[in-house]
């Protein structure tokens, strides 16, 4: 049903919006929302999508049976391989450029849209084999993928819940003496344990002055009494992310520590009180910001108040003082404003939105008290 | 160390063998690679090496003081911001494209080399606003990396030591009744416990039936007595990875499971012992194909034998029948032959060969016997 009604609007609004007879999809992240078949690597597939001559979906042969399954005959899918197969009509010989290339030359295309974030080898490749008009869809098809439908936000509430009892155990072993690659395990381990498919990126578990580092990961140090540790993790669920960040004091913690803390979740909740449709993204950036320099931690807060999320961990909108994004209802985007005081301590307070008619609904629901 | 033999053996073969004056990295293994910088993201972090004008890398304004730290003075660093700073001459205003655009015109450079797998948009954006020539270095950069120093043999090495704790403890309980999800999250706690950054690639846990998909990852499927368990982990560790399967039966399992499970562990030792400098990479997936085949079941090893790893986890060479590879000392890579009969059961085992100057040596540890 949604996959029926996006390849509708690829073909009524993007297709006429980038004026052009195809789309021929690569990146990863877009297959899967125009086709709902999960590549197993970067560029090994191609959707091609026609004005109006159907879409195919152009797989390597071993991934056949799993793309026919995955796409629910709702598209037709062929494959592509170095070798001869005999007995099967439905497989191209040669690699993903020659399958691309003979699939357009039989749709005798003159222009299609390709995404300018892809390997610079398969546009210059596709140029060199065919004669046709090439234009940039990524920000069209992005277009679409930023407001999110109900299912979608199912599946990111969904991977909230589990993120939030993978947190409730990191709190429950953050303690001295701790490691912080312990803590990231146990934290892992929960989000497995309750279905996560996999992690939406690598998690962070950063104490004391590591915490400091806005791009820390996970290592081996020791956590100690009176740190902040800086939390941020998601996981992944039916291929939509989660991402969400606490910072726990191992008690008892700094008064400077504490200040910083109620700075940033003040911050945050002026960002969220900001959050409706029809707003500036970047006011919403604006009114954190404006709080921590009341509290004259501005010139700490070194990242944008948050990103959107979906399919990737990191997509549109960005929420920064230079977007130039207007929310409407349905998107989905952290609020994560963040203090670093460089050699002694990091805060960051991560939770996520989704704008509605009227305001704002924030999916995670985790204790953003200083526990 | 490293470092300074490498961009040495950039500036001595690399750029005479592309007949250019710089190479402009922008992959992020090859940054790694070639500077130590580890880049937040993909393609927001650009290396340019020019013949006879040094190196600088240049780095989003966030990533100067880690960058300079994780160079070792051995690179230039320069940053871009959007915004102006003031007090800070190494700072380029703008973005990527424009801080490379600037390095490169002030450098006076008419031909670079770059690797046409990174996306078009920013060699399209080069080729637009500097009239310079423009060569492929991708396969280039991969002969270098192809060849292991003994340092990264070390991270290897030290990356299976980790994973193979990870596969003792995935045995412990793997068992009647348990979730893949579970012995996944166990797998990956200990990977964590025991030091690892991060995963090489998503831990696969594939029991029964699914065992017989190659690229099944892991779901919340109740493992069964009677089945075998394919678990295929990898940590990541000092930016190195480990890649290794092995087959777990939950006892009693049927007497083709075994005959499967050996006609595999001699595929893969017919494998290894074709392993030597000089010789195809083709022969050794020959090798494993010939057992299977006098077994019967070579037409269900749907894959190639091997890849090499090391940065990626899957990289150069790849072990399979049109690979035109020669093996040489210092190459990586696994050795994993596997037969999936639809519907029923998959057997693989994956162990990781380092090609030495008389044969080989397999640098996992962890038994093949079926347990």
């Amino acid at each position: 049903m949604f996959l029926t009604n996006r390849l509708k609007r690829v073909r009524d609004e993007i297709l006429p919006g980038l004026n052009v007879e195809a789309l021929v999809v690569l990146n990863t992240a877009n297959l899967y929302y125009l086709s709902h078949f999960t590549p197993i690597e970067d560029y090994v597939t191609a959707l091609v999508i026609h004005e109006s001559k159907g879409a195919k979906l152009i797989v390597p042969r071993l991934e056949l049976e799993r793309a026919e399954e995955e796409t629910k005959g709702l598209i037709d899918v062929i494959a592509y391989s170095k070798y001869t197969i005999n007995d099967m009509s439905n497989v191209i010989k040669g690699d993903l450029l020659e399958a691309i290339v003979k699939v357009l030359h039989d749709m005798k295309v003159k222009s299609i849209g390709v995404e300018f974030n892809v390997p610079y080898s398969i546009i210059d490749g596709i140029r060199r084999k065919l004669n046709v008009r090439i234009n940039d869809s990524s920000k069209k098809i992005m277009d679409l993928r930023i407001v999110k439908c109900e299912d979608e936000i199912i599946r990111i509430e969904k991977a909230i819940r589990i993120t939030e009892k993978a947190l409730k155990a990191a709190l429950e072993v953050i303690r001295d003496g701790i490691r912080e690659c312990e803590v990231a395990g146990i934290a892992e381990k929960t989000m497995r344990y309750y279905g996560a498919e996999y992690f939406a990126f690598p998690s962070i578990v950063a104490s004391g002055f590591r915490g400091a580092l806005p791009h820390a990961t996970t290592s081996e140090k020791v956590i100690k009494r009176g740190e902040l540790v800086v939390i941020d993790i998601g996981a992944r669920y039916l291929g939509y992310c989660s991402d969400l960040t606490r910072t726990i004091p191992v008690k008892p913690v700094s008064n400077e520590a504490k200040d910083v803390y109620y700075a940033v979740l003040e911050a945050q909740k002026a960002a969220i009180r900001k959050i409706k449709p029809r707003e500036k993204a970047s006011e919403v950036d604006k009114a954190a910001r404006d709080v921590l320099k009341e509290y004259g931690y501005d010139k700490y807060f070194i990242h944008s108040t948050g990103h959107g999320l979906g399919i990737e961990v990191h997509e549109p909108p960005r929420i920064s003082s230079c977007s130039e994004t207007i929310l409407k209802p349905g998107m989905v985007f952290t609020v994560e404003p963040g203090v670093y005081i460089q050699g002694k301590l990091g805060v960051r307070i991560e939770d996520i939105a989704l704008v509605t008619s009227t305001g704002c609904r924030i999916l995670s629901t985790f204790t953003r008290d200083l526990i």
